[in-house]
């Protein structure tokens, strides 16, 4: 029996071990970027493409090598990673600690509801622009599979109860539930609530409750 | 009437509408330091003493209008307040987003806790000082005159969850209880915490469990 093998026996494993006391991983995402074509183009030059630098958690998104500058009205952030690949639209998501330093209210939003959000400046080497909308402070969510879903018998757009142990332990709640069969099963926190709870990477949260669930006929 | 009584009536009902419900005013602690006396004059000359900038919630605590920098291992910060008056031993209360910037871990500590905790170097404009211990992030905590203790049916040593709505919402676990005829009815968190949790100054908390009772005989 081969490493590889091995390997995704005892991933499995430990799924099947998380699944039965519905605990979930919580990864702390830093402030990043995704960008349209177009605004790669514009912020790095004609026929431009994303280099990978490494490949993240949920299936075909990476982090790119190349970052980028948010410019905000009080203050600019450097290095500001950009994911890809690139997206329909331009979102940019930072903690709401990130928005006191640029002096812009980042909403609460669920990643891809820009809709009326904050504007922002984004500074790339071979040009710069405005977005009049796409700044959002992401808001805490689970992802997870499909089977995941089964078998804690919650569905996409759910929002549970989350708890986290220690000294400084908390129950998050209002996090939504996002279902797909692309998905891997990890809850997104930022900066702040990974501090807030003490939390490091790969650390696990306990779903101990639905708090609401999404209307889609009887269940 | 005059305006003043007007106002010591009105926080009299609102204290009162508080106790009933176990809510809680939250306000959130941004970076700062207290100094020794002897320290006082270390940083700023022999004889000096600290000017109060503006009182804050808890009585005789005061703003003082003198600021110093930290410098850790990875970075500084500038302009961090100095709270008085001067106490025995100097701690210095940062976020664990701060712990970053500087490049030091500070433990979750309660205020006074500081023995094995982590060293800082402090800039003043007289001088410079390094404690070998004193820096840690302030565990959550709420303080509260007695009679609050005993509406609310805790005692000083007490931990309890509080539970603070909104679309942010969470429930903090692990909050310590602090009485004393001294203090009054405010909750305290860093700007990680608040901005975790959504919170601005003044914002709500309620009391909804305790989790642990000190051990101090009968109740």
């Amino acid at each position: 029996m081969n490493k590889e093998k091995i390997r995704v026996i005892v991933e499995e494993m430990i799924r099947n071990s998380l699944q039965k006391s519905k605990l979930v991983p919580i990864a702390a995402s830093n402030r990043h970027i995704h960008l349209s074509p177009e605004h790669v183009e514009r912020l790095f030059g004609r026929g431009y493409e994303l280099t990978k630098l490494k490949d993240l958690s949920q299936p075909k998104q990476f982090a790119a090598k190349e970052t980028v500058t948010l410019i905000g009205p009080k203050g600019k952030i450097q290095n500001v990673r950009i994911l890809g690949p690139a997206r329909g639209s331009t979102q940019v998501e930072v903690s709401l600690f990130d928005g006191y330093t640029l002096g812009v209210k980042p909403p609460i939003r669920n990643s891809g509801d820009i809709n009326g959000s904050e504007p922002i400046t984004i500074l790339g080497p071979r040009g710069q622009i405005t977005i009049k909308e796409g700044l959002i402070c992401a808001a805490r969510h689970i992802h997870m599979h499909t089977s995941d879903g089964e078998t804690f018998g919650v569905h996409d757009g759910d929002l549970v109860q989350v708890k986290v142990d220690g000294v400084r332990g908390v129950i998050f709640s209002n996090v939504l539930i996002r279902v797909s069969p692309k998905y891997k099963l990890e809850m997104h926190i930022d900066l702040d609530e990974a501090n807030a709870a003490g939390i490091t990477n790969g650390k696990l949260g306990e779903i101990i409750a639905v708090e609401s669930r999404k209307q889609v006929g009887g269940e």
